[in-house]
């Protein structure tokens, strides 16, 4: 995204996927294009993301780096009871903080388990940097927590869904980007490319995308206006549907499914 | 991933996915999980992923950043013909290096092109850093290209999976690693966290992670053993299906659908 998409009063953000299953391929990561989705709508757009391993150095590096250069940090993956989450413990080093019991945490899961069931495995989950405030956990309970402008949140994308969820009111955006498609079926993107850059040149505060697509029902290229002046994101719209038309095709409005 | 699991010896991988639409959350990204899972199986582990917009000094950066850390470096997006696409230029720029028509990618563009439609846009893809050599492309023709230990690739997932498998035989691995997943119905993954921890303790060589899963069919734990050792990774799947049936549970080899 051009940075003159938005303002520099406009805050930004990064993801942090902390998680050897997705670098060995062993999961699908769904929570990129989530949190992607949900941050734009809000109007904090998310400029970077990370994926980084279970490793605690690296976490500790990279925590440090983007805290330092994002509004706000969000972090997936990590927290749970096993010996291979170490995401809480890493970022309370990243802070030189204490990693010491949250005693509403504490509370939350002692309540939740059975009897004899909250065990030293599980009572990590209650151990966070000091000073860290809870972001709720509606599904399975035991919390993420927000330390400075990084918020640890569960990998499990239902989790973190529901965790982002209770957190997004709380998250302060600049104005919200709004998008305009127009697709066309059977016009290859290099054909669109001249009068595209044009388009472009003429609205230099929007961001303007070309994405060729391929499907049974047909190729095609899906073309997209986005800024945050919704008068500017319509006139490029209409200039892109005459572009597409200019060549005998139909625009279509929206996705071509 | 420890840095145990490979030796030094081993190269490692990062990939770079180039594009505002994975940031923007229009498009859900396929190209992370394909690398991932295919450069395990060749011996190279993928390490790091970054995602990053289409912004000339934050790919050029990020390119530079990357090359000097990691044995390979794939970037995938940005090669297409339009104004967005920027990839190939700022790779020249991280080089040092002009950008100047490659005579091949020019020579095959033209013989796949009607007489008239090889325009200008399209010359943008016959253009490379100077030295580049090509990695063909079996689906629409247009290459990707290397040039020192980077790999650019298109972002189009058929079309960069193609790519890859060109580029395959040639890339030279470590041993390869060794996965065993051991699942449990009914047994959450904080019960086995303390003997599973043993396990990892015991088997410091190995990569032991523990991954709940939450299903229609019912909630449980997957619990994977990895490592270049395969005599080491079945003694700790055995582990692993004991400490399971410990708890009166029954161990299922393989994921559970």
């Amino acid at each position: 995204m051009p940075a003159s998409v938005t303002d520099s009063a406009t805050p930004i953000a990064c993801l942090i996927v902390i998680g050897n299953e997705i670098l060995s391929g062993r999961t699908q990561d769904a929570n990129i294009r989530f949190l992607a989705t949900r941050l734009a709508e809000i109007g904090i757009p998310l400029r970077e993301v990370r994926v980084i391993p279970d490793v605690r150095e690296t976490i500790v590096a990279v925590v440090n780096e983007l805290r330092a250069k994002f509004d706000y940090v969000f972090t997936t993956g990590g927290i749970g009871p096993t010996h291979d989450d170490i995401t809480s413990e890493c970022v309370a080093e990243a802070f030189g903080r204490p990693w010491i019991v949250h005693e509403e945490a504490r509370r939350r899961l002692a309540a939740h388990y059975k009897p004899g069931e909250f065990n030293a495995a599980r009572m990590r989950m209650a151990t966070m940097p000091a000073g860290a405030a809870l972001i709720d956990n509606p599904v399975s309970v035991a919390p993420g927590f927000i330390i400075g402008n990084v918020h640890v949140m569960a990998g499990v994308p239902r989790v973190m869904q529901a965790m982002f969820e209770t957190l997004a009111p709380s998250l302060r955006g600049g104005p919200p980007v709004v998008s305009r498609t127009v697709s066309v079926l059977g016009l290859p993107e290099g054909i669109v490319a001249e009068g595209l850059g044009a388009i472009q040149k003429r609205h230099p505060a929007l961001d303007i995308g070309s994405y060729p697509f391929y499907r049974p029902t047909g190729n095609g290229t899906a073309l997209v206006a986005k800024g945050t002046d919704a008068d500017a994101v319509a006139k490029a719209a209409g200039e892109i549907r005459a572009l597409i038309e200019s060549f005998g095709k139909q625009a279509v409005e929206g996705e071509i499914p």
